[in-house]
């Protein structure tokens, strides 16, 4: 039994109580959008850029999410309160609603679920082998909770002994699941710009400033993965983390790479100075 | 208040307190399956197949659904006689389970639930404006809970006034979001053969016997579409309905065509004598 606490719909309820009726279009049509946010020493890190973006996928699926920015602040602020975790992830949920019919959208459930979440600053030096996987995701700018293939495919990353997928349309590389790639070749780093979630993490590394460095958004293929000098991916939870290997093939050296390093670094600041 | 009562993992309770934990993988993550059928005079029609089906969908799924056909058979059971609905639809629905991480697969929940729901056979004479949309659904041969596109699209049918969308891949023909679709051209009809669901009342439809008609599973386009003699869709709860026009254009005579009205006739009496 959790002791935490859920918000729904205007009411702050036990975990062990937070629950939406069957009828809710999210468990029958697999309808809903999310985010997903951390707090750092009780700082809910760049949530307006996270605003944005809930509000936009809301938008692009007809969802009224019933609170204007305020008061979805401070419906945040009294989880944050009620809770007391300092450091934690924040997921914002918003689903279909009780459809009467089981296809109409109905008015949607908001739901914001808080749970401890400390980064690992240690998983850097891991590192990730990712599995690449043909998958174009279906409304890629929007932030639906349709994980279907990635979910499906756990046991073929374990099969491989892989941590994560990249899913590529064609040989086009588009992101992981749950984070975006970046690849680094000649002092240019670059991430994939067509049919991908816009994490907010990506954005941040975008502005950085980094002497003769170039960071920009450009389309690149698999092949152009396996022969950068560095690659690494970006997420709010785990900030960024460097790519050992594609399909059990080394990318650069196999640890992590030095700009790879340097981004990591100015990107932790900006979090730490939020 | 519905005075209706749902299944939940062995449970018989009120439709109204017939909820699922938001840590849920189908709210987390989209992630389920489900079947849909219907019953008529209290007996659930063609039931050994959508059980084939959904037996199919949650190995596919990595779900499992914990109890055998059997087992399953007396849940149903046990549903039907404490809600006592003489025609009704049957949705039995399987998520991932509540996940500690909201990612990786937990023990399912099993629901079913049941509606009232009466066969219109005058719908039959009012047929179907559909509108064509290119999308090729993800993991076509299973049941999935994944219905994005066609909810986000409601509001684009209302202002096309059409009455269903018809998915393509690039021109090639696939199906409706929840039916199969058929075509008749010069005495052969034809159901799309690849990356769909395959609909129990389809498979019922292309065992028909029919003097001189050829009924088939093969592929064609929205051209042959729009140039064929007869065209309708298939569905558990809508039988046959015959389709009369595809963006705004009249399909053969934009009424109920000969051969679909016969075959449409057999599949209601396999439908009564079973």
């Amino acid at each position: 039994m959790s002791n935490r606490y859920t918000y729904i719909n205007g009411q702050i309820v036990s975990e062990n109580d937070a629950k939406l009726l069957v009828t809710d279009l999210a468990v029958q049509r697999g309808y809903g959008i999310f985010d997903f946010l951390k707090t750092v020493n009780g700082k809910p890190i760049f949530i307006e850029d996270y605003f944005n973006r809930f509000y936009n996928s809301a938008n692009e699926m007809h969802l009224d999410i019933g609170l204007d920015r305020t008061e979805l602040y401070k419906a945040i602020n009294s989880l944050l309160e009620k809770n007391n975790i300092a450091n934690a992830s924040l997921k914002i949920i918003l689903t279909g609603g009780y459809s009467e019919d089981g296809y109409q959208i109905a008015k949607p459930n908001l739901v914001i679920v808080q749970a401890p979440f400390e980064y690992d600053k240690s998983s850097f030096n891991k590192g990730l082998n990712l599995l690449s996987h043909n998958y174009q995701r279906q409304l890629p700018t929007v932030k639906t909770i349709d994980y279907l293939q990635a979910i499906r495919l756990q046991p073929l990353l374990k099969l491989k002994q892989a941590d994560d997928l990249l899913y590529h349309n064609n040989g086009e590389v588009r992101e992981c699941p749950r984070a975006n790639i970046f690849i680094v070749k000649d002092n240019e780093v670059l991430t994939p710009n067509t049919d991908i979630l816009r994490g907010i993490t990506r954005s941040k590394i975008l502005n950085i400033n980094l002497d003769d460095v170039t960071i920009k958004e450009q389309d690149f293929t698999l092949d152009d993965f396996a022969n950068a000098d560095e690659a690494f991916i970006s997420s709010s939870t785990k900030n960024i983390l460097p790519v050992f290997s594609l399909d059990g093939k080394a990318i650069g050296t196999g640890t992590p790479g030095k700009i790879t390093t340097a981004l990591s670094e100015k990107l932790l600041a900006m979090i730490n100075n939020y």
